[in-house]
């Protein structure tokens, strides 16, 4: 494997032979598969999951990772191209990545959205102009348009769960958040479910609709998969016989960039906080999923997060789960 | 071993055995006692000695480990109960913890005193409001009330200094520093005394008095093991044949949580500083200990701090030594 | 090996034992060589390339490290001595030294110039006086005067590049630079080259030439390999036939501490970037060295950094190999 960048690139099949052998690792440990490997990891951006379960999976196979983020460097790191660097920053990037990528066997990026043009934030252009710098294998730690981990192990977490994917319902509701949220989480778990063989609903208000690329991208997943995608903003009709329901907020595709006008349609649904009503149609057992962090009493209610339908704590472990199979394939001695 | 919370839950038998194993593994290495093995690290408050010991206990023993800090999430941690996270912190402590333990084989945390209210400080409200979150064992690295890794190497050293457990003397003096500082170290140093048979004097000016209740507890600790507690403001009475004294600064109880009133008294006592004087009518090799950070030529002169009295760092050393006892102990295969 | 302090403490015949360890370690990876060993890094300068490399290094050969750096400590750490530390920080580096070094089986130090008084500097007092509290082997990570480690990591990766010892010319040239710089790295690659038998010439305008001591230091060595030190501020005389053109902006030694009197100075050569037109008479494949982070632009032109000439990730990821090879020395069982 010499990238793990988007779910897309790889068949159900070896997605499963992903989550098989994630799920092995935690029954019969391997401290010695990756002896004396390293990962490098650089985070354009914060993260608290994502940086313990990366340096836990390394060290659960017997590797060990080493950390890098652009406060550590003494003035920042520059990204634009051509720059004269007479200012603040006194490294590039075009450095940095290739230096950091050199110490490791394998490098993971964090590069969040610039939110300023909504397609070069779609095409990932700022995650790509990284990777297009790097020889090693790496891996996408989330990126302006996708979080491939995360919907590794919401995957792990549904198969585990006994949630059908074939018939299987599930409802991506956008939530109300005090900050414009980037579209990776929403747009990953979409392809996600969709390529899993769920009829998945985006239930979301208007002026949050996803960007119709990624709709046509979660379709064409849906119709190879025998699933299906639609979207509604009647909550009562979105959660009809639902299986799950994924919440996340995300900024407004109508107004992107626009961090006023964003905010003044966004506060228009303070409602928008899943809370026990929500499920009165759904399937008894309908779960609650969200990659965290997530807002208590903002994007969800305490009783709902503290309840039996939240499996929060379950996906989070599978990311480092996840993270360790995805590890094993791409350092490991038989890949 | 499901929790090193207290050393108050250990039998003296078992303390020792604990301390014969840090001696032991300080000999004869174990590099593959914990292969594989993660210890996920939460500090709520700031470290130097127990951020450094604690890492490098893992790696000695083959294992690994990561640290989190609150700084390390987008907007800090939040941790009231029942609140609308509309504000700045995107994450709470219900979810960070069980996350967090998640991705390792066990977790230390570090959370202070709240310096607010005295009982809720003494009774550890805020670090067992945190612990009753892990299903998966735990260290107490630092407390409101408690610090018992400190006083597990702090017993090593005394009996590596061949001082008495039966009729030594140690004394636990107050001294000055210009803030207010947590009880937590005089709390486990004078129940640690006690508990191994010491006979313990707290010399303190008036308004430095210790909590009743620790003082009871130390008492009943001490009753059991043939030492016993006593207070004074009395220097020259209280280090009359002292083997030990053991500096450290503490806030006013009298004025807990009002820092002006606590500073104005303080202040009258800036003299509390430790100097040869001090030894008199002491043992001839009566130690000087601290459980670090000290401020030179605050609470202790710089003479004595570079001289023969001085233990400081091998304390700090045996920190390591008793957490890779405990971390043997927790999650070794023979446990 | 006690300390890796300053390559002039070698014999070349042991520089070159250790390069070729180097590339042993890098085609025969030994991931056990040094298993449960630990290295402290202590960071009192900010780092990307060296906190990054040691950590690879230490896990590549089966150990660990933790990194420890000012911030962390509750309020800085004090380095002057015989204070009275009544104000904002809480540990002095008497105490914060021993410790950190107690827990590891080396440290490694990095500690920046004062950029005061240039004697002090050029003695690198303030390195040593950290140096003179740890009984431990210690690594000189970047001091005021010496960078010892990216020196090695340089004479590999002109020995890769078939860049001849004798006869070989490598041009040290100052380059502009908005802010002034230590003379760590001048005086070490100076050193260096002139160890290594090359005919080296320091290009830099006037008010910039290197410290007497240096260049004395430096023609001592050239002597003794074969090699010749001097001096010009005209670029195409010192580029003349060369080999290596290594590019690095340093402080004014005539202003030296004086930041408006160097900046002055400094903005008069705004054209002292590295461009192609620099290389006419040099001969043909002559290579850019640079020990990064560097400022495009500022110091060198992005078509040198992107073209071919440029060997600067060659050398940062050389800093890893050779650190491996130092760590081997230093703490293999062989050692």
């Amino acid at each position: 494997m010499k990238a793990f960048n988007d779910l897309a690139d790889f068949s159900n099949e070896e997605i499963l032979a992903l989550i098989d052998l994630a799920a092995r690792l935690d029954t019969a440990p391997e401290p010695e598969a990756l002896k004396g490997k390293v990962l490098s990891l650089l985070f354009l951006s914060p993260s608290l999951r994502t940086l313990a379960s990366f340096q836990a999976a390394m060290t659960r196979l017997g590797g060990g990772s080493f950390v890098i983020s652009p406060e550590m460097s003494i003035h920042g790191i520059e990204s634009r191209p051509g720059i004269v660097m007479d200012g603040a920053a006194a490294e590039h990037i075009r450095e940095a990545i290739p230096v950091i990528a050199s110490y490791g066997d394998a490098i993971g990026i964090r590069a969040f959205a610039q939110r300023k043009d909504l397609d070069a934030d779609l095409g990932d252009q700022e995650y790509t102009a990284l990777t297009d710098l790097i020889e090693k294998p790496y891996i996408n730690m989330e990126s302006a348009a996708n979080h491939p981990c995360q919907s590794l192990a919401d995957w792990k977490t549904m198969n585990e769960l006994d949630i059908p994917a074939d018939g299987g319902k599930l409802v991506l509701s956008w939530a109300y958040h005090p900050r414009a949220l980037p579209l990776a989480v929403p747009a990953a778990t979409l392809h996600m479910a969709a390529k899993r063989g769920m009829d998945v609903t985006v239930l979301r208000p208007e002026g949050f609709e996803l960007p119709q690329r990624m709709m046509q991208n979660a379709s064409a997943a849906a119709e190879a998969s025998g699933g299906s995608v639609s979207e509604s903003e009647d909550r009562k009709e979105a959660m009809e016989g639902a299986h799950v329901i994924y919440a996340k907020s995300w900024s407004s595709t109508r107004h992107y960039g626009d961090k006023l006008a964003d905010q003044k349609l966004r506060e228009q649904h303070l409602d928008w906080c899943v809370d026990e009503t929500w499920f009165g149609n759904a399937q008894d057992d309908c779960r609650f999923m969200h990659c965290l962090p997530v807002r208590r009493g903002v994007v969800v209610t305490d009783d709902i997060l503290d309840g039996p339908r939240s499996v929060v704590i379950q996906e989070a472990r599978n990311r480092m789960l996840a993270q360790m199979a995805v590890l094993h394939q791409m350092l490991g001695n038989s890949s």
